[in-house]
């Protein structure tokens, strides 16, 4: 029988001792694979968009020295866990082999396309050659192995979706999935950032809302905003700047009469937007944080210091179902098809 | 009126512009006061203990080393916000001036002694002199004053309590009453780390559970389990590192005969310790984090990686009446009472 610590991958984290893989500083990309393991022949990286923004600048805006920090991290961790953001992303590739003990939940035999369901901060990944860097959206075209423990979710790709428009959609499954369970018809529901992941959600709590309640996005360029509000998910598209809580509160403030947000959602991708999630929440609900550069400190300080009586939520990535959950919410909406479509295809 | 802005203090931030007080680098500490504001001649500091360990570690041990951590601190940003762990602490002292505009919470006239509730690390501070620094209970006597915000919370301190008792009570309020609304009868609960955070959590469960569901502790050293055991709160103590997540699921797993807890409170002030939190956790359950080391990359994607569908919950400091509700349930056991007075009386 595997050990508990197999199943998770503790024998692949080389430091420090008794970590799990995703705290590992780093973790072993070697082959062969343990018999609990399988082997992926990796072909595209999809970057979580907190950690993409992170090295876009220090990177100055160039594809290259994106390339260069992912090649630079991936050596010194075997894995692409972004050291300043702490966040990965996904990954689909094919699979190359599997081991005599792997009893995973993926259901694929060698050769399926399969995309990871956990993040690539925890998968160890070998990079052989870097292809191209798709700067407007996050994703990275590899040759490269990755391995996937028993523990490890992920999905066959779907037939009637473009690959790199599924490993996007995949990459954020868990923001739909948790609105679905937070968001109940009637009520005021805004949400902050409108990227893939926030469009997401806001088509999910359309869904749930139906025709009560009110959905809010904040959104601080007017172009972005005219563009979403087409989406016609929104009720409402507030124009603010995430990281100035005090002007977000004002408006949303005003715009509910007082009584603010039930659910409040934050699908940035900058540091400094816990406050404008928590001060537009009203007390007794809920402030969702699904963006990577969230500072658990700035929340619940900031929280308390605020005198705001508000759940805190930290965006578990995981659901049961949230892979099909959200193609099928993609798949339910012509604009999302087109938008995930257009923009993913290569 | 005042604005939204003087309320939460953004009035008093140096940089960045646009940031709350808890948010921002730098805050201005100096005199005169706003008129919505209260001036505290501050008598005691009650460092939070994620802060004071790591203030501890960085000077070697030395009191004199913690103290000019604290000055530095203070100097350079206005606040005692320790930069590295980004946690701060709370306040007692005496009102010397109340602002002619100030209309927040805290009802006391010049002269009372009262503690904050609202964290150091958004609390404007100077400080003249530190009188003493005590290594074992994270406090620090200083001269000096600290500026209260019209939306800053605080309590004016208990006639029944010797004033440290108090405030370190006071500053740790806010998880025992997250934990009086998480906790049902009938519910396997845990609680990783039993300092005095942790007693008090364990305290209130017992008291929500009753004679039904069962409470663990986990704890890494024996004799800290054989004390805590003696105060008879816990079912069963579990001696296992924290920091060593495989090891404490398997001893939860064996223990709960494979149901795991429904709710996990991890109160611990050390890093690493987020997944010992989610594995022991059952899919469906809630792992609150009231540590204030605790890094929301490695929570979220940790859980994603395991598949583990768990509420991830971030300790905000505040709820309403936490102060009274703490304060009585020490009044209520006469251990709790004996523990704070004893550890606390200078």
């Amino acid at each position: 029988m595997k050990s508990a610590g197999t199943r998770y991958g503790t024998h692949r984290v080389i430091e420090p001792a008794g970590a799990l893989p995703q705290a590992a500083w780093k973790v072993d990309n070697n082959l062969p694979i343990d018999p609990s393991e399988m082997l992926i022949d990796v072909e595209m990286l999809n970057i979580d968009a907190a950690s993409f923004t992170q090295m876009k600048e220090a990177a100055g805006g160039s594809a290259e020295g994106v390339a260069n920090l992912i090649l630079d991290t991936v050596e010194k961790r075997g894995k692409q866990h972004n050291p300043v953001t702490g966040s990965g992303g996904m990954l689909v590739g094919r699979v190359r082999e599997i081991g005599s003990a792997y009893d995973g939940p993926i259901q694929a035999k060698v050769g399926d396309s399969i995309a990871t369901l956990v993040s690539l901060s925890l998968t160890p990944l070998k990079i052989t050659r870097i292809k191209k860097v798709f700067m407007d959206r996050d994703q990275v075209e590899i040759e490269g192995h990755a391995i996937l423990f028993s523990s490890g979710i992920g999905a066959k790709l779907p037939v009637d979706f473009p690959r790199d428009a599924a490993l996007a959609a995949l990459d954020v499954a868990g923001a739909p999935a948790q609105v679905y369970r937070l968001v109940r018809p009637g009520m005021n529901v805004g949400i902050i950032g409108t990227g893939k992941s926030g469009l997401l959600c806001a088509a999910a709590a359309r869904k749930m809302l139906g025709n009560t309640g009110k959905l809010f996005g904040v959104v601080h360029i007017q172009s972005i905003a005219d563009e979403v509000a087409k989406y016609g998910y929104f009720d409402e598209m507030v124009l603010a700047d995430a990281t100035s809580p005090v002007a977000v509160f004002e408006k949303m403030n005003a715009l509910t009469g007082g009584s603010l947000l039930d659910v409040t959602i934050n699908t940035t991708n900058v540091r400094g937007t816990e406050m404008s999630t928590v001060l537009s929440t009203r007390d007794g609900g809920i402030a969702y944080f699904f963006n990577m550069a969230t500072s658990f400190t700035a929340a619940t300080l900031g929280a308390e210091g605020a005198g705001k009586d508000v759940s805190l939520l930290m965006g578990n990535g995981y659901a049961p179902g949230h892979a099909e959950a959200t193609l099928d919410l993609i798949r339910s909406d012509d604009k999302l098809m087109k938008l995930f479509g257009a923009r993913y295809s290569s």
